[in-house]
C-alpha cells in the first residue's frame, strides 16, 4: 500500500514534525487537527485542516472533531470493494491511507492527581475511534500509534515506496493492544472511585475482568531456562514494592526467581514496624524464609536470621525493613547472596555492598505509601490453566485485643511477644507452615508439607541439626491443628506456647493436649494459608 | 437526568423490544439503526432512523452509520456548558441522553472458527465509539450495554422519572469495562496469528500487556476466609482443564483452594498418556502431591498412590487421566476427599460417587485438545505486589534421546522407567523438590524445603514412617544438586539411580558420589523449578 493521504492527530508530539516532514516530502498529503496542525504549520509543513476535509467545524472544545463519516469512510472503506469505492465517490469521501494518532494522556492525568473533571476530560473518544477504525482496516490502511515506529515506516516507504501488509498488521495489533490498555486503565480508575469521585473501600470483582500492566523488562528467562519471562508492573501502583524498586548496584539483571523471592522477602519484613517491633531481617530461598529475626540493629537481626539455616542462606535474598548500616553490609559481603532489598542504605554501606559485583542492591526509597497497601492494588491473582483465581490480598493483621487464650495457662509476657512475631512470620511461609520462635528469632521454619505434623517435625529436626535449642520456644501454625499430634510433637521439643487460628472440630482435644503439657495456647480466628 | 432521546443499536437483541417499548411509553424518542430499527418497527414501536438524525446515509455495508458529529455531538455535549449548547443549536444537533448499544459478536465469531475476513468484519467500530462517548459523558448521559440492566433502568425511570448519577456512573464504568474486554480480546486474537492469518508458534510478551477473563463464579472466599475470591476463565481456551470442567455432582461449591489443587492435580496426571504410560492417579494436598502412582487400572493406581501418605490424603483432591471405574469409585467413597477430577466416568461409578454428598465430581469431558496446550493459552502468570511476572508455561518434556548417562553404570530398564516417571512427577512438586519412585509409584515426595538435601531427607523419613521401602528406588530432583550430600543421603536409603538436570559447578563431585555408591545417574539438561 502506497499512502496518498495521512491523518495526523497526536497528544504526544515526540518526533511528529520530522515524521510529517518526511511523509510530506514523499508526496503524502497531511490532514491534521488543532494543536498538531498548528505545530506542523509552524514547522513549515503543508497541512490541510480536518474541517476542510469534513466541511464540519471542530466543536465542544475539541470533544467532536474527527467523528465524521468523511473521516471514517475514508479510513474504513475497503479498497477492494466496488460498493465502498462508489460510496466514497458519491459522497465526496477522500481516502485516508495512514492514521497517525496517539491518545490523550489519561494515565498521566490520573497519576498527577488531577481533578475528576480533568481526568474525565482526558478520556479520548475521537483518538481511539480513528485508531480502531484504521487498525480494523489494516488490509488497506496503516495505523501508527507509537513514535518509535516512525522511523520504520519512513524507512520502508523510502526503500519500497509502500507499507507492506506485514508492517500494517504489526501496527494494527499494536493499535488494539494500545486501546485495550487505555480502556482497561479507564475502567480500573472508575472502579476505584464512587460516583462522587471518592475512593471506594472494597473494589468489585467485576465481570469481565481485564487487567493491564506495563513492561518493566524482558527477563533472561522464566522460572526455568526453557521458559521465556518478562517483568510487568501496574500503572497506578503507589506503595513501596519490588515492582517499583530502584536498583542501586549489580551488573547482572534480576531473574524471574529473584523478583519473586524479593517480593516475598519485602512483604515479610514490612510486616514489622522498625520503630515499634524492631528491625527485621529475612533471608529467602525459593520464596520461603530460611531465616528471619528481629534485632535492635540490622546486624543483630541479620546474624540471628542467618543462624537459622546458613546452608540454605547460600545464594538467597536478604531484606530489611530499615536502613542498611556499614556493619551489616560488611557481614553480608562475607557470604554469597543474590540480592538485597531495603528501604534505604547508609552511603558507606552501599560502597561496601558495591564491592560484590553480582550482588543486586535494591531500594524502595523509603517506606512511604505502605499505608496504601491494598488501595491502589487490592487483588492477588493465582494462575490456573485457562483461568485465573482472584482474591483480596491477605493484608489482615491480628488484633491483639481479639486474641483468645484457650488454655488454663496464659502466655507469659515473653511468650506473647514471640507468639505475635511467629504468627506474622508464618503468614509468609508456604502451607502447611509452622514457625518456632524464640526471642524474636524464627528458630524453626516448617515449610510446605502436605501434612501439618510433618511441617512441625521437619522444622524441629532442622533446628536440631543447626544446633538451635527449641526449649522455651513458641510455635505458630498458619491454620488450625486437625489433630493433637502436632501439639505433642511441639511439647517434645520444648515448646511452651502455641498460636493458631483454631476452628477444628477437634479443638477440644488440641486444647486438652496443650493443657496436659502445661502450654499456653492462643486462638487468632484468622487463617493465613499461602500456597 | 430525564432522557428525551435514546439511541438504540444492538447486536444482542435480548429484551430490546420490551425495553424500547417501555422507553417509548415513557415518552423517550427512539433513534435506531439497521436491524435494530427494523425489529422495533415490526413490534409496532415508533422509531426514527439514524440517517434521519444525521442527514447522512448508512454506507459501506454498515461500516459507517453512527460515526457522525450529529450523533456524537448529541452524546458528548456537556449540558452544563453554554458553549456546547450553542454549538448544538447552531449546527442542529439534537441531544441524545441515553445510548443502548452492545457490540458485534467478535468473541463468538472467533470461537465458531470463522474466516479471518469474517472475524475482522466483526470488529465493531461505531458501537464502541458510542459506548465510550456516552460513558465519558456519564454526568449527563446513560449508557446501557447489558440487557440485564434494562429492568433496573426502567424501574428507576418509572419510580423517579430520572436516571440518577449513581446509576449513570454504575453504567459508565461497566461500559468501559466492556470496551476494555472487547479490545483485549481483539488484541489477543491478533497476537495469536501472523499477517496471513496463520497461527503463530510463540506469542510475543507485549508491552503493555492486557489480559482479560470472564467470571465463572464468585467464591465463598479466597485462600482464607477474610479474603474475597472469584474464579475466572479465559475466553479462547480450548484445552481440557479445570477452568472448563463440568461439575457432575457435589452440592458444596468449589473453594479457591479446591480449584487451585484441582488444577495442579489435573496437570500432573495428564503428564501421562493412559495408553502408553499407564493410568495415573494423583492425590493433592496444598497444591502438592501427597500420593502419585501409575497402574494398569484406576483402582491399582489409586491404591498405590494412597499408600504413599494416607494421612495427608484426608480431605485431598484426586485426579485420574482415564475413566473412573466402579471399582475405584467404591474405594474412594471409603474415605473423605474434597473433589475428584477425571476425563470421564463410568455411569455406575458416578452413581457410587454421588452417595457422598459433599464430594465434588468434575469431568473435563475427555482429553481432546490436550495437544493445544500452550497454543490458546501460552502464558503463566505469577503475581507480585504491584506487578506481574509472565512466563511461558512449563510444557517441555524430556526427550529420551537427549538424556545423558553420566555415571559408569547405565540405568537398568526398570530404573529407566522409574526415572522418567519420577522426573515427570517432580515437575509438579513445589521447589526444592525431590521424588523417590519405585515401580511407578512416587514412594517419597520431598516438598518445598529451602535446601535440597532437606527435601531429600524429609521425604525419606516420611516414606520410612509410612512403612514404604526405598531400597531399589530411584530419585528425581527438579534442579541440580549443588553438593554431593543429597546423593549420599539417597544412597543411605537404598536409591540406585538418579535423574536430575545437571549443570552445577560441582557436577564432578556429584557424579563421583554416584559412582562410589554404584548408582546410575542421568542428566536431563532441563530444570523444572515450580514455586
Amino acid at each position: 500500500m502506497r499512502p496518498v493521504r495521512a491523518l495526523i492527530s497526536v497528544s504526544d508530539k515526540t518526533g511528529i514534525v520530522d515524521f510529517a516532514r518526511e511523509l510530506s516530502n514523499l508526496g503524502v498529503e497531511i490532514i491534521s487537527t488543532g494543536g498538531t496542525a498548528r505545530l506542523l504549520k509552524e514547522a513549515g509543513i503543508s497541512v490541510r485542516e480536518i474541517s476542510d476535509l469534513t466541511g464540519f467545524p471542530e466543536i465542544m472544545e475539541g470533544r467532536v472533531k474527527t467523528l465524521h463519516p468523511k473521516v471514517h469512510g475514508g479510513i474504513l472503506a475497503r479498497r477492494d470493494k466496488e460498493e465502498h469505492l462508489k460510496a466514497m465517490e458519491r459522497l465526496g469521501i477522500e481516502r485516508i491511507d495512514m492514521v497517525v494518532v496517539n491518545l490523550y494522556p489519561f494515565k498521566e492525568t490520573v497519576k498527577k492527581g488531577a481533578s475528576l473533571e480533568e481526568i474525565i476530560e482526558n478520556i479520548d473518544i475521537g483518538g481511539p475511534t480513528m485508531v480502531r477504525a484504521a487498525a480494523k482496516n489494516y488490509a488497506h490502511v496503516a495505523i501508527v500509534t507509537d513514535p518509535s515506529d516512525y522511523e520504520r515506516v519512513i524507512k520502508e516507504l523510502k526503500e519500497t515506496g509502500e507499507i507492506s501488509l506485514k508492517t500494517r498488521f504489526y501496527l494494527a495489533r499494536k493499535a488494539f493492544n494500545l486501546t485495550a490498555h487505555y480502556d482497561a486503565l479507564i475502567a480500573e480508575f472508575l472502579y476505584s472511585i464512587d460516583e462522587e469521585g471518592n475512593p471506594v473501600n472494597c473494589r468489585e470483582m467485576r465481570n469481565p475482568l481485564t487487567i493491564t500492566f506495563e513492561k518493566v523488562s524482558d527477563l533472561r528467562y522464566g522460572e526455568n531456562p526453557h521458559q521465556r519471562g518478562a517483568f510487568y508492573k501496574e500503572v497506578f501502583i503507589k506503595e513501596p514494592c519490588v515492582a517499583r524498586a530502584e536498583k542501586l548496584h549489580g551488573e547482572k539483571e534480576l531473574s524471574f526467581n529473584n523478583i519473586y523471592d524479593l517480593d516475598a522477602s519485602f512483604g515479610l519484613v514490612t510486616e514489622f514496624d522498625p520503630q515499634t517491633d524492631g528491625i527485621a531481617c529475612a533471608i529467602i530461598k525459593h520464596a520461603n524464609p530460611c531465616g528471619m529475626a528481629l534485632g535492635k540493629t540490622p546486624e543483630e537481626a541479620y546474624e540471628k536470621a542467618l543462624k537459622v539455616d546458613p546452608v540454605s542462606a547460600f545464594g538467597g535474598i536478604i531484606a530489611f525493613n530499615a536502613k542498611v548500616t556499614p556493619e551489616v553490609a560488611r557481614l553480608i559481603t562475607e557470604r554469597f547472596y543474590e540480592c538485597i532489598i531495603a528501604p534505604d542504605y547508609d552511603e558507606e554501606a552501599l560502597e561496601i555492598l558495591r564491592t560484590k559485583k553480582n550482588l543486586r542492591v535494591l531500594t524502595t526509597n523509603g517506606l512511604d505509601g505502605l499505608e496504601r497497601r491494598g488501595v491502589d492494588s487490592p487483588f492477588e491473582y493465582r494462575r490456573i490453566t485457562g483461568g485465573l483465581l482472584v482474591q483480596d490480598r491477605d493484608l489482615i493483621t491480628v488484633d491483639p485485643e481479639k486474641l483468645k487464650v484457650v488454655t488454663d495457662r496464659e502466655p507469659t509476657e515473653r511468650e506473647w511477644k514471640d507468639l505475635l512475631f511467629a504468627f506474622k512470620v508464618v503468614k509468609w511461609v508456604k502451607s502447611n507452615s509452622v514457625v518456632y520462635a524464640k526471642d524474636g528469632v524464627a528458630v524453626g521454619i516448617g515449610v510446605g508439607q502436605t501434612s501439618r505434623v510433618d511441617s512441625a517435625r521437619c522444622a524441629a529436626e532442622k533446628a536440631k541439626m543447626m544446633g538451635l535449642d527449641l526449649q522455651g520456644s513458641v510455635l505458630a501454625s498458619e491454620a488450625f491443628f486437625p489433630f493433637r499430634d502436632s501439639v505433642d510433637e511441639a511439647a517434645k521439643v520444648g515448646v511452651t506456647a502455641i498460636i493458631q487460628p483454631g476452628g477444628s472440630i477437634r479443638d477440644g482435644e488440641v486444647i486438652q493436649a496443650a493443657n496436659e503439657h502445661g502450654m499456653a495456647m492462643v486462638f487468632t480466628g484468622i487463617r493465613h494459608f499461602r500456597h
